[in-house]
């Protein structure tokens, strides 16, 4: 019953195919993404990135493997339940085992159970694995690949398949990979995906091999039967390797969010979409919604807690930033001396960059962003320059804190107002053998020359400072308690110190609508948690007063 | 004089022409890899980097830009004094300046003062940045690219052409890119390098640009001028450009190491050599040193104060980890399954991840590593299973923790020695508005029925609980005065918690012969720095008793 709903709705993959140069995104960030060491997903990340994939257009979405993990069993139940709007959700599974019927492995039940149109499912095409890993005959493998696809179709489900190891295969022996290509388009597979599991080939090669597949099916009179491509990055290459085979005649690309996947990754989907749809002119997801590129990644980023990749290309941070004199002096003449393109179409931003390298120009550059206009000859303005390359040697660092440096400026032109003066705090911590460990702050604050002590308990001593803080300023600022603490990074700096060595702390502070991020600096975390905690605040009360247009600007530039 | 010495000595160069196949790595970390965003040298990093690329045989190291920086100039200098022993240091410039001659421009005079025998320049490929940038004439910018190696040519020097921007200059108006480059070898330059100095250029776009080049300089007579390529990752495709270019007979390779860069980097060496070496049969630097290539990447990452890219291809940490049961049954029966290269070729290692997904035969397979022998029908496994998975739900890690892990297994079969006992601690700070932040720690230690209450300050919180800790225990054990904390990084994680959340801190200690990390996690920064502290004097006080040849399989799978 659930199933044939879900079909009925599921109009989405039948009306892109009219249209020319079509691709299909095939997201695996939920199943290979999930193999990265260091990444582990809730049943609840896994339906929050689910539904921002289907909201950013990814056309299909593999889920997992049902029955391998129970919190794969659950996300498909969920998204029977709650069905994504466009995107069709796959399930993924090996072949059946050797030596027994399709229909008969108790494996393959769970996969029809999660209730998907589509089911992808995966067999050998390296004949060395048939004999070392499945310790099978060649034949009994072809058998299992085209029985297992033919069971699904008896189903009424469409199936990809992924031909695993496909390019070590061909080289190995070619016939018999061809083999299992055969056997698959037999069972029924409407895409045959290759698949570069060890990640070791390269672009000539995937060109040559993906070529020999096309002119296979050509050859078997197979028009309807299209192939995919999976790659990875063990060689650096997954980005052009999938290029490589769209242009030979792939028209699925799987792939994940950042080019998360096991050792070094998948081909990265953020990568190869705006390559794809910018410069091949393919088309892969809506205009529309590859603006979203760059604030879908960074959400995903957000959800599997790992740093976002400042470097990636096109959403990456970094990916329009400007920092050599030469350069910066250039694109503010005309942008396309130095962008590949423009980083609106992925939602990204071009950014000048301030740091020990930078000239005049990029200082006085950065200040225009802020509305602040700075003069060249005016001696504030080298001033600047110079009290900036001394906390930057010190360990400050303003790239990700441009509240931090807009207060900077605001100091040296004298337009920086004192809400509130800190006269020192006091932290306590106190663990004894078997409790948890207890953490006392004590502030004291001076608000138009009045004076006032607080005290406060948190879970630990940073959360105890910044509760106090905030109990003493609530009484002057009450919009204080709309600020809230997005996010706290603790960098070491030179971590061969030890426990001695420098911290940097960057705090992201909101008021719901905006975000700010300022940084501190210290040999004492507690002491650079502070300065970073207090500057947040600052530039939050600070924010509250200045124009709508001017905050949005100012909000937009530190996310 | 001392220019002639360098000649002299230089035979480096000459020697290895005479090879088959062979390749020219020129590194540029020093002047393009330190555009990247939050990267900056010091003098002296940049003479630990040059000696290090000078060790792995890297033939051609660019020092910088002698005159736009003082850094740059000081480094020559002090190549001079102390020469390196293989390569060949470059000094990097622009062409010379409009409607002057190359001898009168003052901006070279530095270049030739850097006493280097081969100078790389750069000049405009393409007419925009010509008409845009230079605000000259096309016919002007031609004279400027062949009057300034002429001069250099004239100086005794050998010249390095980089086409800055040649792809979309090429793409933009062919004729005139072509006449760029017919003026460098006029000039007498000796490579061509083509530059996608943007990034935007795809690989089969290389392709087709290399061939023309090639083509060009076959029908211009010019047998002896070679090709280079440098390329960037904007369309993260740096490395597969760089491939598809020597493929078309490109004989110099620019790139950096690990890929660091301006927006998103350079291509990587790291990823190039092994690729270019190892796959395609080039000869790039001697076998013997391509094993030490991992070692390499960690230790300019560890100069440069960034962290090492876990994921990159060959020399990451996770570059050949196994997560997936099924992944490490089979790496474990025959390697060549599931890794591209075998990692000992680029000296970096198979790694058994923890994690999560572990399946019991990961666990077995770990404890292996540790020369436990777990038995898979031993309650203890699963226990320990189910432990490792209740950690790992509550934030600790094991992924990069493997001291840790073993005292969790040493616990699980009853074979972790108590060495010391700690009844909690107690940590204090005060910082009076203007002063530094001072902290004081106390702790009692409970070793053989004796207890010690001991207290000591530190420039931080955690480093007085450390050095309280030390105080203490060097009564019993005064081996622990060896150990050092080599590392101390802090991970927050789930940044939305604000300083509420939860902490995890890694430490990795030393004893001036091994390494090894331990881990601890709180809400508290200072309980889970106590916890990874503590445990790692344990692990040093562990490794002291046990045989050498054990204590160094350990040292180096922490690494």
């Amino acid at each position: 019953m659930k199933y044939h709903r879900m079909v009925e709705n599921s109009t989405n993959y039948q009306r892109q195919t009219t249209m020319s140069k079509q691709l299909w995104i095939y997201d695996t960030t939920l199943r290979d993404g999930a193999q990265r060491e260091g990444l582990s997903l809730s049943l609840e990340d896994k339906l929050h990135i689910a539904r921002k994939l289907d909201q950013l257009g990814i056309p299909f979405i593999e889920g997992g493997w049902p029955g391998a993990n129970p919190k794969d069993v659950q996300l498909f139940w969920r998204l029977t339940e709650e069905p994504l709007s466009q995107a069709e959700i796959v399930a993924f599974c090996s072949t059946r085992r050797p030596h027994t019927t399709a229909a008969e492995d108790p494996s393959l039940k769970p996969i029809l159970s999660a209730g998907t149109i589509w089911i992808t499912t995966f067999g050998k095409s390296w004949d060395l694995h048939v004999t070392e890993s499945l310790k099978t005959s060649l034949e009994e493998n072809l058998a299992m690949i085209q029985d297992t696809i033919e069971f699904f179709r008896s189903q009424g489900r469409r199936v990809i398949y992924d031909a695993e190891h496909w390019f070590d295969g061909y080289k190995n022996n070619p016939e018999y990979a061809l083999e299992t290509l055969k056997a698959a388009v037999a069972g029924g597979a409407e895409w045959l995906v290759l698949c570069d599991t060890n990640g070791g080939t390269l672009p000539h090669e995937v060109t040559a091999i993906a070529k020999t597949v096309v002119t296979a099916l050509a050859n078997w009179g197979e028009t309807s039967v299209q192939v995919g491509i999976h790659t990875h990055n063990d060689s650096g290459t997954a980005v052009a390797n999938a290029l490589a085979a769209v242009m030979e005649g792939a028209t699925m690309i799987q792939g994940t969010i950042n080019g998360y996947g096991e050792r070094c990754g998948n081909a990265d989907l953020c990568t190869l979409i705006p390559n794809l749809q910018l410069k091949l002119g393919y088309s892969c997801i809506a205009n529309e919604h590859l603006s979203k590129l760059s604030e879908s990644s960074r959400f995903i980023s957000e959800v599997v807690n790992l740093a976002p990749d400042d470097h990636a290309p096109f959403v990456g941070l970094s990916a329009f930033a400007h920092k050599g004199g030469i350069h910066v002096s250039a694109v503010e003449r005309n942008p396309l001396t130095y962008e590949h393109i423009a980083p609106e179409e992925v939602g990204n931003k071009r950014r000048i960059v301030i740091s020990d390298q930078s000239g005049l120009s990029n200082v006085l550059a950065k200040a225009r962003n802020y509305g602040i206009n700075l003069e060249r000859d005016n001696p504030t303005s080298r001033q600047l320059l110079q009290q900036l390359k001394e906390l930057e040697n010190q360990g400050y660092q303003f790239e990700a804190a441009e509240a931090s440096f807009e207060l900077l400026m605001r100091s040296a032109l004298g337009t920086r107002k004192q809400w509130f003066e800190i006269r020192g705090f006091q932290v306590h911590c106190d663990k004894s053998s078997l409790a948890t460990c207890n953490s006392l702050a004590t502030v004291k604050v001076i608000v138009s020359d009045r004076e006032l002590l607080e005290v406060a308990e948190g879970n630990g001593p940073v959360s105890a400072l910044d509760a106090a803080l905030r109990k003493a300023l609530q009484n002057f600022y009450p919009e204080i308690a709309e600020f809230q603490l997005r996010d706290y990074k603790v960098r070491i700096l030179d971590g061969k110190a030890g426990t001695s060595a420098k911290t940097r702390v960057l705090v992201e502070s909101s008021n719901g609508h905006q975000r700010w991020t300022t940084v501190g600096v210290s040999t004492n975390i507690l002491d650079a948690s502070y300065q970073a905690v207090v500057e947040g605040l600052e530039y939050g009360l600070m924010l509250q007063q200045q124009t709508p247009s001017n905050s949005v600007i100012l909000a937009e530039s530190s996310l």
